[in-house]
């Protein structure tokens, strides 16, 4: 899905590699879980962006490389410090921080990654520095607000699809949003291609993130026969939990009560259970219909656009791949 | 002992004010935390020191207002972090952070108190944002090593006395360096200048914490008549307990060794056994002279710098207060 970006990626994993050695330092406990969670791997789909922002409106590439860095270093921040929250004990089935070392080294080593984040955004050009410190700052506030809404959804009654869609939106959307406007900024686009480049990622964030939403019960039963309905057995306040509440009749409303509150269940019984009450209301489509809404807001704010137009199709291709709709 | 500086003390009260409205934000879980624990008062050194750091060079306090926050910003957010690390329940009496609300809530609100951190600094003027930047990120990182020392320092048998000077400087001593330097910086200040007012602030802050050792054992008993010797109790390794370490007998270390080993014992005969080591071995004598070691250094950088006698005398004067040196 990345072919047409296999030269950015090559710069990239370079500069992972540089930054892996620049945090060869002591003391060992600070910047080892560093080394550690970086090493586990993952997409780089946020540095990327913001290496193809910087293309896409013919930017220095290796002078994005930083802006780059920062937002993988404050994915892997929140990543540390999201699992202490969240008691998790696994990360891409590899033991997360706190639980390899202990809470308080996953506590520092995430402040510490958090600098580093910052340390290598003052590395870009002083003329570009303003900007994209505010860019990150309103985002790295924004995406706290968003974990700090996830946490006290878990404990509410009632969410409204609004306030779920602001959630993602923070926690996840945002970040994917900057990534792309710190290339904008520093290929030197104006103020309203910037926007829409941003929306552009936000949008698509959106939309990524209800699709998660969406596989985690239509999704891949079939193709890898793992257990399906992982949120429906957890009880997850997903769009689509939230939307059959919404739409659910009495009858409906008391049966899914009913399997929310249960503690002792069969998990198989409860997933079709939940989900055959979903597929009474079409939550499927109704949920399908709000990736697409999100997606088609995507793809206007990247027509709006004008760039180089094979760079424009990379990365809608790149778009489509993300959302499961290569072909 | 602030007489001098009741104008900056004015400004930098106003702006803690406007701080806190700034903070009266959504979710209320995010942002109360940091109203809280800034309400909590303290004395305000590090952001007062930047205006002091600012006035010395004829630099407009106003403009330095947002860095001044920058510091008071970050202080707290590490005292946030800490005191979950610690497992402290009080902070200036009242309940720490993760006491009042939870764990998670300490950990994300003391996050976004570090990009509130940031969010003020990116505030100040652009051309003073790069080396401001580059100097609050290397402080900041260097706080988060002394931390880390710290902790590393509980469970180790060998602690020597630079390896702690080391751990009091990164930990503590540099936050003051940098509150004055960037006063200078938004002052415009040469780069020598810059670096003496850094290591004046630097040096007082070791000096201030050594104090800080010494007055938890020879202190304040008679003046305010509560339990002394806390540190002796808890074994921590302070300058004192190093020292006596290094420079025991034989039998002295068994003695000392023994008391540090036990863990059911009477406090006021702990205390005054180890006490009575410490006088033998004359640790208060070389205690106080590591303090005048770092406090002549502190004097020597403020003697370099060129800047009004009127200015220079009122630092003097605080530098003497803060050590307890009043007359």
């Amino acid at each position: 899905m990345t072919s047409a970006y296999q030269a950015l990626i090559g710069i990239l994993q370079k500069s992972l590699v540089e930054l892996n050695e620049d945090l060869n330092k002591k003391p060992a406990e600070l910047y080892e879980p560093q080394q550690y969670i970086l090493a586990l791997g993952g997409k780089r789909i946020r540095p990327l962006l913001t290496l193809i922002g910087c293309d896409l409106f013919n930017g220095d590439i290796h002078e994005a490389i930083h802006a780059a860095n920062t937002v993988e270093l404050f994915h892997n921040f929140s990543l540390i410090h999201d699992d202490i929250m969240d008691n998790a004990p696994l990360r891409r089935g590899k033991a997360t921080v706190h639980e390899k070392w202990n809470h308080n080294i996953g506590i520092l080593s995430g402040d510490a990654m958090l600098v580093m984040a910052y340390k290598e955004l003052a590395k870009c050009k002083p003329e570009h520095l303003p900007q994209l410190l505010a860019l990150f700052n309103q985002t790295a506030i924004e995406v706290c607000e968003g974990q700090q809404l996830d946490m006290n959804f878990e404990t509410m009654n009632e969410v409204s699809i609004d306030s779920y869609v602001n959630m993602i939106t923070l926690k996840t959307a945002v970040l994917l949003g900057c990534s792309l406007q710190m290339g904008a900024i520093i290929a030197g686009a104006d103020l309203e291609t910037q926007e829409h480049i941003y929306n552009f990622g936000k949008e698509i964030g959106i939309a990524f993130q209800l699709k998660d939403d969406i596989l985690d019960v239509y999704g891949n039963t079939d193709k890898v026969g793992k257990q399906s309905g992982g949120d429906i057995i957890s009880n997850k306040k997903t769009f689509l939990l939230l939307k059959s509440l919404e739409l659910a009749n009495t009858s409906q409303r008391m049966e899914l009560d009913n399997w929310i509150s249960k503690t002792d269940f069969d998990k198989n019984e409860k997933v079709s259970a939940v989900k055959s009450i979903y597929n009474q209301l079409g939550i499927f489509e109704l949920s399908e219909a709000e990736v697409n809404r999100h997606y088609e807001s995507a793809l206007k704010n990247l027509e709006w656009i004008s760039c180089d137009s094979d760079k424009k199709a990379n990365l809608l291709h790149f778009a489509e791949a993300l959302m499961g709709r290569e072909h």
